[in-house]
């Protein structure tokens, strides 16, 4: 990839700001040396079961330097502390490998001899949580090795028959050689072999819907579209392939259509980290669970691109705008430091909305650095045939594209000022024997309105599954040109009726919005008692937030406070006003406050005059 | 109790009906000889751990004698098969006792040698399945032992102490001895020492919430309710008496004011057949979860019943009242022979409204039939002091109540069309000598609306904590009077806004109505997409049910059907309207159809206009 992002200022505060600071925490809290393979105090802790809290150390490790080098390999952001460290970091992995190729610091130090006998719980890259197929697909990529490639399609297609080992679940066939009663079971296990927690249950084809942990069938899934895209490739034949296709977008629909938050957070349920039954989105812990785990996220970040190759339609890629612009971005500090472990959009007492420096389950954190580290990859793909080149937009922030064709190079330049303003200014550079065609993502939430300037032609412009195609006939005349989303006017949503959620949440373009007590001081409730209603005016403000400098949009609407009616009482009949201030969601708990925040208010509620009794 | 229950015609229908068909069941299953102590076949399935199918019979056993002696005490009632068939099963009780008095099939028959093993999960009538501490109480009401109440206050005092037995709480010491891991746990348990599953987390005077597995906790603050009771009564003395009330009055309030469904049903969680977070009462399991098992239910009951003991306030009749017309009377068919496990208020595909004959777990089929057995001792209650006499009415319906006071007889009868007419007929006899004073419960729904007849002058009429007081310068000249409660029109309601359930449900009197499809036949969704408005008129006729002669009132009412629009969809601009039938929620799955049902219909949702994007 050789599109270079620009100017996102939260891609340089990652990269200037939070490699270092999670350097510092995995160097003080000790993942740092543990490829060293010495004994750390914390390898005697037996207070979790089965997975103790360095199990993950490796993977911590791992998901830094990856995320590092996608900043070392950006000229913009090359830092030569980094380099030296991803560098020993490096050296310490391949000293640590065992001499058959192994490597896992577990069951090197603390448990030798005890490799794979455990792996449904014990993230031995196998099994239990799926990882092991995105790698080994990406593998195969590069080598082209079937091997890998075959390997990686017996994982996915072993995952979940009855019969796999011996005429048994392959988990209960291990369980049994471990001599383990089937009731005893970790804490992300409500019942004895739930083995939806892990995607097993059933084989992935015959899943009906998208169950358990939400980052590791993201996971899962992404492996799954990346096995179907390079067999679509032709470099490799798939038997069933239209029964792993439909699995795909079943559970795909299943997930975006019944159990993800307007947010972009999916995983409601917080024991297991993952989805509950469809339209079961409540919006806080004290209503019953939101978990939207970060990682989960990005999973689907992750999956939506693949996808975006296997079938170009603005629907995945506005999943990816959703999640990015609301669930990630509120899942890190504005200075890049601290993160929330969940992405509630509702606040309780006993669940503030609050940021903390780091976690002993620190997955989320170095996946945001990775992801942010590859967010040009996310913003657009491309590809030739001879001289006809195609360039496809999925996302619109300060970024450049360049890349070669034979002899010549391309490159695509786009400037705006999102997500506060529609218009981007596109600058092509194609020589003139190449063909270029230009598809540009027109989101949902503009609801089919733009302008492209200068202006197409009828007979030019096509607009296919939510991308307005620019062929080389436009191009040729207008390398320059701009193209204005509408659709920035705020918004107001409601979740789905059967989520039982009568609420309304503002937003505007692809920026969901929240409220937070520090700029509504009054309330001490968490919200639950304010209520707003559609067709009230919202006023908009743009205005700088000086610890950073950056920009952003405020709203102000009406609201009303009337606490509910008690069994037996009368409502109240005059509920007082408030003059609300609604911020984006990402802007949550960076600015003081007692941790209250809310993202769908009431929509009022029943009807005046209904009682309760 | 010299009450007698005239007329209830689900009475007589457990009475004739109920007490043989699950005699039938318990023979057939093998429950009826379980005391011969031979070996069944039951006895080897190890499929359900740690409890296995069989350990309940004892008990399912018990509940059936307990209710069939109801019976046979009535005169009206009394059947000589069953006489006979409780002597026998007596006979062999008595006959498996052990020789030290031990009593129970499985650790005589099963796992001899292993009594007293584990307490916590194998019902053995001590400390896991609160139970022992009512019949203990019970037994000193009865015999004055002291030491038979301080071994029930110990087992009260001991419950939920983190150091009960060497420092460590008693399960966990008891697992200990046990050998096995802490993550070793049934299903009833969705982690590891989640111990308020049987209320056991914290000492019950510590409990802040009510939580776990509903009947038990029911069970549990029954025999605290005893326990102040008997000890208020001097005879003997309870140290932290105070405590212990607000402990009950605590979790009572919590469970009524946040935990409770409006048919009275509680217990939302099916995992552990028991209470969610506050305010967490969906409908049904589609939603996220309904249990309201019918055990838990009576368990209420008698909580309530006792409270009135020590406080004579009317919220708690209202909940005798409401628990028995609605989740109590729907637990049952028409016929008398077949249950519903849960009493959900709406159905779903997957769970639709349907009745069983019996249960593998059959604790709720003769728990009605003890319940409906011992109905006169929920009616009223009464005592005296010198010549002063009182009756206090809870609940109405056709009886008759006797008592003798020295050489006096006292009766008072009660003549109504209940629960569709208001108007209560009484016939006081109280010789002269006597003090006669009578409190009438006036139910929350009447919103205070009463007419007596004779009318009395205010002086002699005080209303305190819900109830009217007639007092003897009344009843010595008005012996006969009439008292009618205002309060049949048709009513909706509206659960707390908290709850997240926009819905209105319609109410008549103490009877909560529900739809159900074999009325309105249109409907396939289970009623989720229908809803309703308040202040649309509702009609009211008195109908009657073929089958059985019964009477009852149906409601009708506008409705109309709007599918909730998806994303991006524009909401129907012209709902379907719907002429809706509402029967009593006690009717469900009697009368054909598919089983879809519910209570609580739609308020219609957000205001129209309001958009989805």
């Amino acid at each position: 990839m050789s599109g270079r992002v620009r100017s996102i200022q939260r891609r340089k505060i990652v990269s200037r700001t939070t490699v270092h600071a999670q350097l510092d925490q995995l160097r003080s809290t000790g993942r740092y040396d543990c490829f060293k393979l010495k004994w750390h105090p914390i390898y005697e802790d037996k207070s979790m079961w089965p997975v103790p809290f360095h199990l993950f150390w490796d993977s911590d490790i791992a998901k830094w330097i990856e995320g590092a080098c996608y900043f070392l390999a950006d000229p913009d952001e090359y830092d030569e502390e980094i380099d030296r460290t991803v560098r020993e970091l490096v050296d310490m992995i391949r000293a640590a490998q065992q001499e058959d190729g192994y490597l896992n610091v577990h069951y090197t130090v603390v448990e030798p001899g005890k490799r794979w006998t455990n792996l449904r719980d014990m993230h031995e890259l196998v099994t239990g949580h799926p990882e092991i197929e995105l790698s080994l697909f990406r593998l195969y990529a590069v080598t082209g090795s079937t091997e890998v490639f075959d390997l990686a399609e017996y994982f996915l297609t072993e995952r979940g028959k009855p019969d796999a080992q011996d005429g048994k679940h392959y988990y209960d066939w291990g369980r049994e050689k471990r001599g383990e009663s089937a009731w005893l079971r970790s804490n992300s296990y409500p019942q004895s072999r739930a083995y939806w927690y892990c995607q097993a249950h059933v084989p992935i084809t015959e899943q009906r819907t998208i169950e358990g942990r939400a980052v590791r069938a993201g996971y899962l899934l992404t492996a799954v579209a990346d096995m179907l895209y390079l067999s679509s490739k032709g470099r490799k034949s798939l038997p069933g392939a239209e029964a792993w296709l439909q699995a795909l977008h079943r559970l795909w629909d299943n997930m975006v259509d019944k159990k993800m938050y307007l947010t972009g957070g999916i995983g409601a349920m917080s024991q297991w980290e993952g989805f509950g039954i469809d339209y079961f989105l409540l919006q806080g812990t004290d209503e019953g669970g939101c978990y939207a785990e970060t990682c989960a996220s990005i999973a689907v970040v992750m999956l939506a691109e693949r996808i975006l190759h296997l079938d170009l339609d603005s629907r995945y890629a506005d999943i990816i705008e959703l999640f990015l612009c609301n669930n990630i971005m509120t899942a890190m500090g504005l200075g890049g430091k601290s993160f929330p472990y969940i992405n509630q959009l509702a606040s309780s007492e006993a669940d503030k909305s609050i940021l903390e420096e780091w976690f002993w389950c620190a997955c989320c954190p170095p996946n945001l650095t990775r992801l942010f580290g590859s967010l040009g990859g996310y913003l657009w793909d491309y590809g030739f045939e001879g001289n006809d080149v195609f360039i496809n937009v999925h996302l619109y922030t300060g970024a450049e594209l360049q890349f070669e064709v034979d002899e010549f190079t391309i490159s695509l330049q786009q400037k705006i000022n999102w997500p506060w303003e529609g218009r981007i200014d596109f600058e092509l550079s194609s020589p003139s024997p190449l063909q270029t065609t230009i598809r540009l993502r027109l989101p949902a939430w503009s609801k089919g309105r733009y302008t492209l300037n200068p202006p197409a032609t009828m007979d030019v412009l096509e607009v296919e599954k939510g991308y307005i195609c620019l062929d080389s006939s436009y191009l040729s005349k207008n390398p320059v040109f701009s193209f204005e989303i509408h659709g920035f006017e705020p918004r107001s949503m409601s979740p789905h009726l059967y989520t039982n959620q009568r609420t309304l949440a503002l937003s505007r373009g692809p920026i969901v919005y929240c409220v937070e007590d520090v700029d509504n001081c009054t309330e001490s409730n968490h919200f639950k008692d304010i209520f707003i209603r559609t067709g009230s005016p919202v006023t908009e403000e743009k205005v700088v937030y000086e610890a950073s400098g950056e920009e952003y949009v405020v709203m102000r609407a009406k609201g009303w406070k009337q606490p509910p009616s008690t069994v037996g009482s009368t409502p109240t009949e005059n509920p007082k006003p408030r003059d609300l201030v609604f911020v984006p969601y990402y802007f949550r708990a960076n600015r003081g406050g007692n941790g209250q925040m809310r993202v769908g208010l009431s929509n009022g509620g029943t009807e005046p005059g209904a009682s309760c009794s």
